[in-house]
């Protein structure tokens, strides 16, 4: 049974998430939907609107990761440097996209300034991702999808193309126990030990009235994920399950 | 006038951000807090429960940044493996820390398990910082400052010691336009090279009834901000400009 999956980076542009006055609600949603997808998010960065920082992450991110996803940064004015940070990561020139120019001059309605001509200037090899709903198509370069950072235009966009992201998906588990985790710490191990490909999270919850740790167990393969949760089930002590979900 | 701040990295550990089961609350407060104390983070990366990837993480951004925040990772069981990954990232082994594991057992009220002694396996070097009104102190290895990666614990810890990281504010103002960003990029570009050193931002609000972008003018020089802020309301069209703040 394959466990391989796609993973993905997350690369959110924007100097204003990093300083606090805009909270990012691109990665979660992004994270959300690409794990319901079946992907694996390895990493999610947030990063300044600097060309060299944004080459670099780039650079980085296009060999590691299948899937990497920029958010942020393509507008027309001078803190928009998506574009050329992306260009100096994949080692291309920047270069005037004649079909992005059509359809901006069909959005524009007219003629464009300075301003708006810079937005059809892209990474040379760049594609457009046309699909239904869609006036402006997505953009990518080989495996680097590029969002704007707003976003209701953001989750558009996403929508539109997702289902070509689609992958086995995650079979999830939850135990709810009454006792602290380092009471279980051991328990834990041992179904590691029994079952390596299993995906084991232990979360502490503070305050709530009924349970005080969550634990999650996942696989891609569903019969390996049942036989890793009833066998943990043996292992934990009776009196500290809540519940299995 | 100086302009020069001290700038951070935030690292937020976790499986369960990356899989979107939890929405990260910590790097949002950090960031806030931070820039509300002068400070220039300039990076946020969220990564997995891994050793490596935290050990590569933490020696980049420990060179690179003078300050560096961790959350999570922190707690007893299998997938809390940050003092592994930040002792590998600073080339120091794992040691007992005789006064952390005294702390853990005046907490636990006795004897610690195996997995609650691990809590006390802490990078060699790693100091203790004590704080009024924290039971547990903050944990320090130079200049990365390890943080539990529940939200309430976190914001109570940093409470504890934040005025440490006080530095020159930031000072903000805020333009509000009633027309396209691309209308004024050029006049953007025009401030920007009489005052080089403006942190200025460009973000298109989409859907508000009164206003369609907002221009964000920033400095930790309180003169030269304002200078600036008329300057760039001199190159503004008029009838664009709905309001300063």
């Amino acid at each position: 049974m394959a466990q391989q999956s796609k993973n993905a980076a997350i690369i959110i542009i924007g100097n204003e998430i990093l300083s606090g006055k805009v909270q990012d609600a691109n990665s979660p949603y992004l994270s959300g939907e690409l794990r319901a997808l079946g992907v694996d998010v390895q990493r999610i960065s947030v990063i300044p609107d600097e060309i060299d920082t944004i080459g670099e992450e780039i650079a980085a991110c296009r060999k590691k990761y299948h899937l990497v996803f920029t958010s942020g940064g393509v507008g027309p004015t001078h803190d928009d440097v998506t574009m050329e940070g992306i260009a100096r990561g994949v080692g291309k020139p920047l270069t005037h996209h004649p079909i992005l120019d059509q359809l901006l001059r069909t959005v524009y309605g007219g003629d464009l300034n300075p301003a708006q001509l810079k937005l059809a200037d892209v990474p040379e090899g760049l594609e457009l991702l046309h699909a239904e709903g869609l006036r402006v198509p997505v953009l990518r370069f080989e495996n680097i999808y590029i969002f704007p950072g707003i976003p209701s235009l953001l989750v558009r966009k996403f929508e539109a193309i997702k289902e070509r992201f689609r992958e086995t998906p995650f079979h999830l588990r939850k135990i709810f126990l009454t006792g602290d985790e380092a009471l279980v710490a051991e328990d834990l191990n041992k179904v590691l030990r029994l079952f390596p490909r299993l995906l084991l999270g232990s979360y502490p919850i503070l305050h709530h009235p009924e349970y005080k740790v969550i634990l999650t167990l996942e696989s891609k393969d569903k019969a390996y994920l049942e036989r890793a949760t009833q066998s943990l089930l043996l292992f934990l002590p009776k009196e500290l399950v809540l519940r299995l979900e």
